[in-house]
């Protein structure tokens, strides 16, 4: 059964995607094969260039070709302000906010007991050296309002304490265009607490 | 920004697999650089061994390296027994349960009309001739018991009608290990109309 194994094989490789189980791997597969082999090679190509250049800024950890990502070149940032984010998707949102002119530090995950995941695990050393360079003057902990988001904000905090470095936190509060009634009881609780004047 | 775009490509990449949207994509591209560029690379040859290799059984349509699928030449399948199914997975479903020793018909696909998928989309002139070869005497429609699955098996069973072919569907019924509280009414209903002895 040599096509079954090719199918097997593209089946079992593409149920090594986080989120994707046997059933999903199989429906992609046969999609792929059945209606887009031209995406199928495209997917190929996309992953092997990936997988083979990019590699991680050697001053804030994000995802990038160079020895240094662009971000961190660019003189136009505004380098008193350090903002550290789990992820290049999150870099990504806080960024497309246009908000943030500052520059960043990638964790590229989160303190996770459970998972094993340790402050090492996240380059807080690393973290540790660039917030006490002299012209960091703040450090934004955007990590996720997550349980584990959370308490990696703790610990960063805790970490980077210093003489003259501010160490702020992105505000809790309740979304833009939610409505109360469907708000969860922690967030509305969260922004009472931090209500500003209007 | 050359990382971004190949990370972009390998997202944009990624969200043409069939339920997966921007998000999971982002997710999925973090995954595999992040933590198995190993998979990613396994994957990208799956891909392209698979779309370069991969191609339909001239007899039953499904997905073969060769020019006639290793189920069409086995000598032992019981040619009078022509089952009908969907899609290779489908097959493969059946196949599993070993209480099947006829041969296939493939349809890699169903009768959509939402979908613009007719049935010349199905192959229904290549199935009715094959059908209509004289060692068939049953086609069992194995189509899904859903709308289009349902229309689909309705359609074939009148196009392949003729002297001496049996045409059966498979059962529909309660399913094993289900309590009927838990089971929806229209299969409790087709279960009590195709009632058999005890």
């Amino acid at each position: 059964m040599r096509a079954q194994s090719a199918l097997d094989g593209l089946v079992e490789a593409l149920r090594r995607l986080p989120g994707v189980g046997v059933k999903s791997a199989s429906r992609m597969a046969f999609h792929l094969l059945q209606h887009d082999r031209e995406g199928a090679l495209r997917l190929a190509r996309a992953l092997q260039e990936a997988a083979e250049s990019v590699r991680h800024c050697a001053r804030c950890h994000t995802f990038t070709l160079d020895e240094i990502c662009e971000t961190c070149l660019d003189p136009r940032r505004d380098a008193s302000r350090l903002c550290v984010v789990e992820t290049p998707a999150d870099q990504s949102a806080m960024e497309r906010t246009a908000a943030f002119q500052g520059q960043y530090f990638v964790l590229m995950g989160r303190i996770s007991p459970l998972d094993g995941w340790g402050p090492n695990d996240i380059g807080i050393q690393k973290l540790r050296e660039r917030a006490n360079e002299p012209s960091v003057r703040e450090v934004i902990l955007a990590t996720n309002f997550t349980a584990e988001g959370e308490a990696t904000a703790h610990v960063l905090s805790e970490a980077l304490k210093r003489e003259g470095l501010t160490i702020t936190r992105l505000a809790r509060g309740v979304p833009i265009g939610s409505e109360l009634e469907y708000v969860d009881l922690g967030t509305i609780a969260h922004a009472l607490a931090d209500r500003r004047s209007a």
